[in-house]
């Protein structure tokens, strides 16, 4: 039962595979890669433990020497300090690596975004796979090529795009995460429904318990739909110039949330879901969005154990943070916001008050 | 007098332009740039108080809020750690950059690829513009779009390929350079010349004293032939899967000669000139170039004051380098060597009783 999604992005376009099982294939994988010379499994500490010895085992399997590099888990481990110390590991290590060694990024976004900027720098670049196993890995970073790391001024501000060379995405390593890692993915499944397709807010709507509880058929259509969509929207505009702000909705507030409470107060699915709760009261105060509609983005977000509200946000510092976003042009605020579900548009021009009742609206 | 060379990269394509006087015509080069929003001269100090100034004068004049970030001067600023420096300041500084705000790389190839690398990297990749101070910038890491910085285990080890939106060689400023910094880039003009054109082997012979005295209307006339080369070379083959490895000659003995000695005992032009001498041996020994024309290459070298001789070379220890190189693939050595003067070949063969007895030619 598992699915094959092809992300289209020219001669750098390759699969995500998904389906339960389907991390047994990485060696298989890696050895039909032009010249695969041997790999490197990049994971954090937990993740290695439990998948570490399978990929390894799988690698070799197919004929690929392959070694392992760790690092300590969490967000604060996504910073250039890190990568340095990732890259110490992997340009030291005996056999030594060269042009034709494949990188394979083993865990979450975090290990995904690091293990990627690792592979985007490393030699001048290398390539990689990428084996998400957290539905906001599978269904989010897994597919558009951004790796990266934070900065104490803000999320992401240092990194490149570097497309993976392919994506195995084992739903059944899903089964191993905390509910709350789970719901993290789900706040941008929402998103997708919200700025491309209605009926998948159906979808998640109708099998909210099978996915809460991560049935593995129900996840595989779950990640499958969601890679597509993601995927459509990164092929039309790789590198951000145009549409692909669309998947920014929900973020420009919500990174900003994060940056403002520290990312080890809140979970990034949680900004995400506030900040698409702050951007539906803009859309319905500019007369964008139903109040319906709305409510029903927000009944969902709670359905799915995520936030809608979160008393005593200083607005004010909210406001500064996102001004200094990467995603601010010229000083003005750019937002996406909905246009009905399933359908988004990009306003360059929020103004300070706009903005400030629409994080008030989350008190 | 002021020459333009265009390198060929389709939708990346751009200008070099070559000429004395011409780092007054970078604000109008920034402004030129759609959507440029700000300006971020990076430099390193010795620069920084030579031209800095002027730099920034120009681009205030053209209209482009310009602001600078130095760092200190040597081949011991090309690492992670510098890079992390110049991010934070990049990330910090107030107005904040943002995603139109374009890089001016001013000053020398360390400059040049750090400034570049920080480009690559900073809000996942910003436009520059390269300010070349050094003939070595000006032939050689003006072209090509490599950026990077060093690492203990070899030089260039971690970087991106990152190509600027266009380059301004002001020849005048290499007046200002030591002798020995302007051997550094004539010994990359001779390796031009080796490996494509025996007709700038015969310019450099002919025009030795006013290069050596950098005359403006010779060093136009050598920066512009060795642009053209080198850019011919990386228009076929951006991404170094070929012939633009042919760019490499000289470098595989030359980098783990600098790297056995350090960077700080033996400059990189020494070192190209003795990985030139090297190879040369070895093609004669093959039977790929006569003694006479070898013999030319050494004469024209040390008519230049670079180096053909170094005694005491430990040739087992830079065979080992060599083979760590990051040109190594599957283990073993691949070196340039030429066919006659102005043509080169990929030999992914070599020995090392081979590369010993090239190594030994040096003592």
């Amino acid at each position: 039962m598992a699915r094959t999604i092809r992300v289209e992005l020219g001669w750098r376009s390759y699969d995500v595979l998904i389906g339960p099982g389907t991390i047994d294939t990485l060696g298989a994988k890696a050895a039909a890669l032009p010249r695969c010379s041997s790999a490197v499994v990049i994971a954090d500490q937990t993740v290695a433990d439990l998948y570490a010895a399978r990929a390894l085992a799988s690698l070799k399997a197919a004929g690929v020497a392959a070694s392992r590099v760790t690092f300590p888990p969490g967000e604060c481990s996504k910073t250039l300090q890190t990568l340095s110390t990732i890259l110490d590991s992997l340009l030291t290590q005996r056999p030594a690596i060269d042009r034709d060694s494949v990188i394979v990024a083993l865990g979450g976004g975090v290990t995904g975004d690091l293990a990627g900027f690792a592979a985007a720098v490393a030699l001048r670049g290398l390539r990689w796979l990428q084996c998400p196993t957290t539905l906001l890995a599978d269904v989010d970073s897994s597919v558009g090529g951004k790796t990266g790391v934070d900065h104490a001024a803000g999320k992401n501000l240092i990194g490149a795009f570097h497309q993976p060379a392919g994506v195995i995405a084992d739903v059944a390593t899903l089964a191993s995460l905390p509910v709350d890692e789970l719901r993290n993915g789900l706040a941008e499944c929402v998103k997708h429904g919200v700025i491309r397709d209605e009926s998948l807010l159906a979808f998640i709507e109708e099998n909210a318990d099978a996915l809460l509880s991560c049935r593995g058929e129900e996840m595989t259509e779950l990640v499958a739909r969601n890679v597509a969509i993601k995927g459509a929207v990164v092929s039309a505009d790789e590198t951000e110039k145009g549409q692909r702000a669309h998947l920014n909705y929900g973020h420009t507030v919500g990174h900003a949330i994060e940056t403002l409470l520290g990312y080890q107060t809140i979970a990034h699915g949680q900004g995400v879901s506030l900040g698409m709760a702050a951007a539906g009261a803009m859309a319905v105060a500019r007369g964008l969005l139903s109040e319906q509609d709305h409510g029903r983005i927000l009944a969902l977000l709670t359905r799915l154990g995520l936030p809608t509200k979160w008393p005593n946000l200083d607005a004010q510092k909210i406001w500064q943070i996102m001004q200094h976003d990467k995603k601010a042009r010229g000083g003005k605020v750019r937002m996406i916001l909905a246009r009905g579900l399933g359908s988004v548009d990009i306003f360059p021009d929020i103004s300070e008050e706009e903005a400030l009742r629409g994080i008030t609206a989350l008190g």
